[in-house]
């Protein structure tokens, strides 16, 4: 049974936008220095993966929000590396109100990666050892990403203060890109639901992006459900995809 | 005798750039917060100046740097609201090492306005009294910031990340502008000494800003004294400026 790792954050008035609740970078950045926490703690520290000529990276994330964190309020963040497979580790992290009741619950999809080779390498069984992981065969499949198809996009240029001291584009960043180009009266009348994001490519300090979006609003299906209010996004330099994501909303 | 206020922070890898150092936007913001924190307890808080029909601005800041604090590292924020005159007050902010040891200092001046008129109100002595500031008949001069006369640039969109819970363009922000333009090489092989920066007028979601930069290389005077390098920086829409700033570096 893999051990959890628990940790207190108060979310300050800067990790949150004009609504008043708490950006995906902060929470990304909030509960993947949890993770780091715990991997010190488990002599699983950068450090000792670097050892191996390995680092991590995010491939990744299954995002569900219930409730977004608020200005002020105290979270808490709780993560555990539940599972891995040959060359996936699958942890999860659970923001929680003061009362433990769950605000917003991402599941991140690591990998290893050789920084000099750029190749992913396999799971060693004795860097996972100490968090108890569970070792499963199957690769966990997460809704699927449809290629945009009517959309438009606005460039962003990478900027220094993009990479963090890690070396790299802090994942969290992409988020940013991502939903910037709804605007403002989108991104303050709806509620983000669900997301799913992959990482297919690492841009670099300089690199021009485009980020392109499309919507598809809610719309009945033959089924007799309904679609919810959808967009689609992709990170794209010249015609290379970088980065896909889907999120769900809802009006607020 | 103006109280201080006190806190604990532990500098979190998001914090920091690829120096492995604090940014400027993650230290005021650690500053403002300790600020915002010290207001509540006395019951000056934004909905109690907001009862007054004002809201605090930022002007400037003057910031001394000894050492910047680093990835990991527990300092101590510490925060007076030292002075206030007619229309300014003057509020200091000491980033301590765990020995208590000063790593940065940081002047601001603030001074309130009414949101809707956009005009600067005088300080009514009521609002400033619990902090038990000293009231100054002066007005603090801080160095002069040079007008770029040989520069380049690059363009900044503002974007809806860039606004924060307080519904402006977060100070802090200026910073990424101001210094991205500086380019990487520069940003790593050289050290902040010191920074003015004064904010003329304040940006708005969607402005499209400018960052200007101007080089000058360390000098020997006529005086026999060496100008250390410094930059100048103006942010500017068209051929309004917007922020202006001094940097003094050191080679890394």
């Amino acid at each position: 049974m893999a051990a959890k790792y628990q940790t207190t954050h108060e979310v300050a008035y800067y990790e949150c936008d004009i609504n008043q609740t708490m950006t995906f970078p902060a929470m990304l950045s909030v509960a993947i220095k949890a993770s780091e926490e715990q991997s010190e703690e488990l002599d699983r520290g950068a450090a000792v993966i670097g050892g191996y000529g390995l680092s991590w990276i995010i491939t990744s994330y299954h995002i569900l929000v219930t409730r977004l964190p608020k200005v002020g309020e105290q979270i808490q963040v709780v993560t555990q590396a539940k599972e891995y497979n040959k060359f996936f580790c699958y942890r999860y992290f659970w923001l929680l109100d003061d009362q433990g009741d769950q605000l917003v619950k991402i599941e991140a999809v690591f990998a290893l990666m050789n920084p000099e080779t750029r190749k992913v390498s396999s799971v060693p069984d004795e860097i996972v050892a100490p968090y108890g992981s569970v070792k499963i065969k199957r690769i966990k499949r997460y809704p699927k990403i449809e290629p945009i198809t009517q959309g438009y996009s606005l460039p962003y240029r990478v900027r220094f203060y993009d990479i963090d001291s890690n070396q790299h584009v802090n994942n969290a960043i992409y988020f940013n890109w991502l939903l910037d180009v709804l605007g403002h009266d989108f991104l303050t009348k709806h509620l983000v639901q669900e997301v799913t994001i992959r990482f297919d490519r690492e841009v670099a300090y300089g690199n021009l992006i485009d980020s392109h979006v499309q919507i598809n609003e809610a719309q009945a299906l033959e089924t007799g459900e309904v679609r919810p209010l959808q967009t689609l996004h992709e990170i794209k330099i010249a015609d290379v995809t970088y980065c896909e994501a889907v999120f769900t909303w809802q009006a607020r």
